[in-house]
């Protein structure tokens, strides 16, 4: 296996765009190839994710839309991914793996959503799709209920009761509005309190509107290429150590929600190629579609042990100066999350984070971080751990 | 790069089917393995290709759903591909890239559609999402009137009239039927005449409805293994002598749309790696989504000079006994056409083919073939060549 790393990588502004899918996705493919130092030419094959392109604006077959946009070679090949929330990531691992593997030299990935346009009711019935239509779908799940389901069993299998629980995850709401109002690129950029989370519309009980990350519009891109030719291209190269994937089909075949089984398979390959230990990260970018959601990540990529998660935001722990900072752009639930285009958006800040870009929200001396994504109702999990 | 190998192949039967895409494709992926002298616990990575399920069934994220029905291992993560109705053949080639650069060594990839639950005319709108939303579907483009431009196009080029080229391409609709007709999987099993064809429907003018293929339901799946596995696990794998994709954008794009760019760009890669010109190809499953598609593929991938194609079918140089046996097992036209499967059976065909195990639509002595697929209004394409 080659060594692979990752050069220019960008992102536009998330939140509500007048934008198309197309158009999001060309200005963050083109900002991510010019800061690589080669041109549109130059990129041997797009890995492009979309999730729900075809709802949101009767778009299908994207792909090779978005490589004209771009202006690639014809002799690059345009291939679509969806794999729910974990689509962008899943595009760039496979991009990873064929330079890795020798196949190419250099590569775009990422993806792009134009998710506002539908509203969040429509979006959130739509997304429903995303759950197995055969045995979930049609038992009226959606991802709030999902999740929501996962914080009542939390309460009855580690004894954490509601009260208690629902202040620790409006805290995980608190810090992540508070990282997000450092980035300028971040859907929401007002800090809340705690009693903002317990005083907001009940959504699926216990998760409130402020328990839920927001549909987003936007678009991530990263260039990827073999170590050699990434070190003669940029002065910092961030270099893929370990990634992971891992698939466990629908809800309906967990026995306890509680524990992602595909993260802990995927964060375990992960771990294993880059011979690193959960006490090796500095930063994380991780899958925070509800509060609930973060702290079930953390304890799944070994942060915590299983029911230790639950109040590491209110001691401050997953904060800047905590054991690990998770989510310092905010994550989805204030940075956003354009489903397509969230996976390309956490490697762009793990990798902006371990080159000292990163400002205010700056992880001080961070040089290993890790990207986590949950796709639909715990089928697919995609894990990257990046170093400096 | 390692050298790559198909195993086991099975196909669902085309046609209209009251199954879910899930348990067409469990069907087939589960013969496929188990021809594979394997079991789903030694299946490494699922490439699993889907076009229009969002539509069809209300089913996103369908590739882990595919991995748990078919009982693959946690460890092996599942990936969706979108690319129009080239879907399943490029999951095919992603799948053979990762094997050749060594990352995987025995995979699973192929597809699934239920196109018929929408009804054709549904099915055609709602399938013209894969030409560009922006310039082209808002100017009321659907699938049928691409490829009847390029039939004017084509006379206006060639100087063909059209009594005689809709005779031509009527021969194009005859052969595939008669070929489909010996074929037990395929959709459509009655031969038909030309003037079958020139009294049908008129549907896109000059293209009638037996110059169309039909929306089917089916499945097909194929296994992939590093050669020397494949050896030691069945009597006769079928070598991936070469493959190619390439992307050009839509039709808005194209100059000339009787010659598709994508198409001679994949052939020329795909030609190149396995070291073969066309005059070395015995027998190959191509894009006849409509009847002139056939002319044009066959000129693009260099059986004829362009121009020249339009009478092959007449003169029964592609049937059995011809110059190049085209589209024995019926093509999209009779065999049938479920997008996100039909690149997967196109394969499975080459194989059965190589092998040997066609029976009455046996090409005698063939010992090459080449799988092509187009997606969209021209802007993918993939190729692969198959050798015994």
């Amino acid at each position: 296996m080659r060594e692979v790393a990752v050069l220019g990588v960008a992102m536009t502004k998330f939140g509500v765009s007048e934008k198309t899918n197309l158009e999001m996705f060309a200005e963050a493919g083109l900002e991510a190839i010019t800061k690589s130092n080669v041109e549109p030419k130059d990129i041997q094959a797009l890995f492009f994710g979309n999730c729900l392109g075809g709802f949101e604006e009767g778009q299908l077959h994207m792909a090779p839309f978005a490589h004209s946009e771009l202006g690639l070679p014809t002799s690059a090949p345009a291939v679509r991914f969806e794999c729910a929330c974990a689509t962008a990531t899943v595009a760039i691992r496979q991009a990873a793996l064929l330079v890795a593997g020798g196949i190419y030299d250099l590569v775009l990935a990422g993806g792009t959503e134009r998710a506002t346009i539908m509203g969040t009711p429509l979006a959130t019935r739509t997304f429903a799709m995303a759950s197995h239509a055969q045995h979930e779908s049609t038992a009226g799940i959606t991802f709030p209920g999902v999740f929501a389901m996962a914080a009542h069993m939390y309460t009855a299998k580690y004894g954490v009761e509601f009260p208690e629980l629902k202040k620790h995850t409006a805290e995980v709401a608190v810090k992540n509005h508070r990282h997000g109002a450092l980035n300028p690129k971040a859907h929401f950029r007002k800090k809340i309190d705690v009693d903002t989370v317990l005083n907001s519309m009940m959504v699926a009980d216990p998760l409130q509107l402020f328990d839920c990350c927001p549909f987003s519009d936007g678009a991530a891109a990263v260039v990827i290429a073999e170590v050699n030719r990434a070190k003669d291209l940029v002065d910092k190269p961030i270099y893929i150590a370990g990634m992971g994937q891992a698939a466990c089909g629908g809800l309906y075949l967990q026995r306890d929600i509680t524990r992602v089984r595909a993260r802990e398979e995927a964060a375990r390959q992960a771990y294993h190629q880059a011979g690193l230990t959960p006490s090796d990260i500095d930063v994380v970018e991780l899958h925070d579609c509800f509060t609930i959601a973060e702290i079930l990540a953390i304890e799944g990529l070994g942060f915590y042990e299983f029911g230790k998660g639950y109040d590491a935001a209110t001691k401050g722990e997953t904060t800047f100066g905590g054991k690990v900072v998770i989510n310092p752009s905010g994550g989805l639930k204030a940075k956003g999350h354009p489903i397509g285009a969230t996976g390309a958006a956490q490697v762009t800040e793990i990798v902006q984070q371990l080159r000292g870009e990163c400002d205010e929200r700056q992880v001080e001396g961070a040089t290993v971080g890790l990207v986590d994504t949950l796709g639909g109702d715990l089928g697919t999990v995609c894990n990257i751990i990046l170093r400096s």
